[in-house]
């Protein structure tokens, strides 16, 4: 078959991720039930791109795939799963297939895995491992949800802190149970408190003599296993850490963290932010239907039915006006959606600059300063080109000069509001990003109305 | 002081990022130009911690602090600042602490810093370099911008594939120029092409007559050196790469990309992706002034400016309906406004979807049908209430069933924009998420008040 001999013009544009043409054959291997074929495409592929493409198909090519070729689901895949579909595939494995892919995790694998299982699954997983794993896993799921107790494995290679190179790396050789992936030997005192690390490759590269304390790593940093792994992730990425110590409240070494499982919360917290501001309520997945889709959104879509009814009630009392000057009623979004716009700008730099810790107290007020000029600026700016016209079509230069003053006066509590509320809810101890879009979009329109009605009854009628 | 004893309780929550008690002190001691005491304060600070304060103070402090300690302001400094502060600070730095900061930096990160410098300073900065350096900074620079040539540093440890374990240890402790911070072992063929690699620690743990072949790491993936750096950041994020070597048009190794790296590409793409669906321009800076600020959000206010006015264009066509009944202007923007809502919620779902790969050409008309499904329902639910309300209210049934059926008919069009929209920019080879929040709050502007008034002359007049 053609498709089996890609050639390199006509292969995906970089090579990552699945390859489009694979999955028309997928589809129909799965079809035709050919469960020899089916594993043949499978196999080659990264676990974390069996599981998007499970996310991908329909549920019926999914349940095809489950049936026809449950060895390629290995622990890998059901971990890479979107967090709705897991319970789902899970569903479908046979119970000896679950038990392999779950033996073959890392114990914050196993964790991340369980966290969405409802409770018989959760057994079932948990008695596919063996006595320690188990142990581990359990004691990590008595750690909080979200903290780095959960992200945590529990494999570490340590050193005491007054050991030497030589001592070190014959120890290492010696040793039958090193983990498959670390990059740094956590060097700890009697008491099993770190004291710093050593990078494997500084290690290589440093004569046998040398203490391993003056090897250490600047980048050394350790994480309390309750800190919020959002914190943790903004350590690994403020500090280019690769891996980092975890300590119990004694400081003693507990686990250990690596930077893929911090990049994949840094990943999570951007679409939470994303999807926060847009007002979409939970995180979502390709695989979801129409149902649940319709269910993460009504809310905000409520709520702003009846924010909305504001805007109506402000301009409910300008009947008379409008009545007297209907073309007042055509103007009056123009105010309103420039200033929604603005609004938006504002509350995105924010929300943005709250999660990078780029917006602090430090420059609050600057920075707050700072919009008040820009939403000043845009708003003169805006008001000129926007009278002009007006006086241009209409030929009235009240209606331009009634148009420009709602523009100025809505672009500045745009950019106001952008910033304030998401200072405010984030004072406050909430999500910056939850709910402040519908606050400052609900603003810019009674704002908007009520300028624009407003001035045009003082100075039109 | 009281300040140089934190007790546990007054830290800062999470002992990450800057210590806000920190920046009064520093500004204390820039404003009485206690050169040493400041020294003493940015000393014990992460390179990455230094930059954000200097991105946080104002312009003046900020010229204070570089003239006392110059000697803080460390190559790792400059690559951790901000873009758009760059120039200002090497133009205050004298002319020996740059050589001295440059000389210190990886050649990934000197190209980094060269990118956004104009070519006096570029120079300036090419000159503080040694033979051997300056190559391969100008070798990077020969890469397109955003390409994982930029991205990558040219020290790399190889070793024959037919290596064992034995010969590579021997021969990486007898060399003395290994890089600081290295994890993989790249195995190359005689014609420098790289064919796997081996984790520093499973070369630890093997035996000594181990071939590398046969414990190469199966996430093993060559980038290809005009690759685009959001590729790479996918790749590394996909398949939770630590290390990926870079190869040229001929498969021979010519660097390798790190994790960090990777992770700073990606945080920037989400930025880009915040941003952009805010319609801001660019990537902005917590040191931006109001100017700055004003010219980077001014380019789509003004573009709202005139897809607003499509709005006022369509309402004057019912300038007759609203004159009979002008509770129907009041009443009018919320129908656009809840369809302005659920276009964005659609639009951040599929802009998110299109970054992370998770629609893609396979799922893409399961998901426009999902969405179809999504809107229709929410539809039906927001117009019954809407209707309800409307009625008890007004005592007018017809006035109900009006905003009911326009509500219908907007948030299906809200939900098929949002998805459809960047679908169609991405097809075009756009990024999704520029423009497309305007098009779509202008397609359901539009669309809100065309239905309503529509049915409204229809059944009401």
């Amino acid at each position: 078959m053609a498709n089996d001999t890609p050639t390199v013009e006509d292969r995906d544009e970089d090579g990552f991720g699945l390859d489009d043409r694979l999955v028309p054959d997928v589809r129909l291997a799965g079809a035709a039930g050919a469960r020899r074929r089916l594993g043949d495409l499978l196999e080659p592929l990264h676990p974390a791109d069996i599981a998007d493409l499970l996310e991908q198909v329909g549920a019926g090519e999914r349940r095809e795939i489950l049936l026809l070729a449950p060895q390629e689901i290995t622990g890998d895949v059901l971990s890479e799963l979107d967090e709705g579909l897991r319970e789902e595939v899970i569903a479908f494995l046979p119970r000896e297939q679950l038990a392999e892919a779950v033996r073959e995790l890392d114990s914050d694998d196993v964790v991340d895995l369980l966290e969405d299982l409802d409770a018989p699954q959760q057994e079932a997983v948990l008695d596919a491992l063996e006595g320690a794993d188990r142990a581990a896993v359990e004691r990590a799921l008595t750690y909080p949800e979200y903290s780095a107790g959960r992200l945590m494995h529990s494999e570490v290679v340590t050193a005491p802190s007054h050991w030497d190179v030589g001592q070190t790396i014959d120890h290492l050789r010696a040793s039958d149970d090193l983990p498959d992936q670390f990059y740094h030997v956590v060097l700890v005192d009697p008491r099993h408190r770190p004291t710093g690390y050593v990078a494997l490759g500084r290690l290589m590269a440093s004569p046998r003599g040398t203490r391993l304390a003056d090897i250490t790593d600047d980048s050394f940093r350790t994480i309390s296993v309750l800190q919020d792994e959002g914190d943790v992730a903004y350590a690994f990425n403020q500090y280019h850490l690769i891996t980092a110590p975890v300590v119990d409240e004694s400081d003693r070494l507990v686990g250990m963290i690596t930077i893929d499982d911090a990049m994949i919360v840094l990943d999570e917290e951007h679409e939470e932010d994303v999807l926060r501001l847009a007002g979409v309520g939970e995180a979502t997945s390709a695989s979801d239907g129409a149902w649940a889709t319709a269910k993460n959104r009504l809310p905000w879509l409520v709520i702003n039915l009846f924010t909305a009814s504001l805007s109506a009630i402000v301009i409910s009392r300008f009947e008379d006006t409008i009545a007297t000057l209907v073309i007042l009623a055509a103007l009056m979004p123009i105010v309103a959606s420039t200033g929604g716009i603005a609004g938006t700008q504002s509350l995105a730099v924010a929300v943005r600059g709250l999660a990078t810790r780029d917006l602090t107290s430090v420059n609050a007020r600057r920075v707050v300063l700072r919009e008040l000029g820009a939403g000043l600026m845009n708003g003169v700016g805006l008001a000129i080109v926007l009278a002009l016209g007006a006086t241009l079509i209409f030929g009235d230069v009240m209606l331009g000069v009634v148009l420009g003053l709602a523009m100025i006066v809505n672009q500045i509590v745009a950019a106001m509001g952008g910033v304030l509320v998401p200072l405010a809810l984030s004072r406050l101890g909430f999500d910056p990003a939850v709910a402040s879009g519908t606050f400052v979009t609900t603003l810019t329109d009674v704002m908007g109305f009520l300028a624009f009605l407003g001035f045009a009854t003082l100075l039109l009628i």
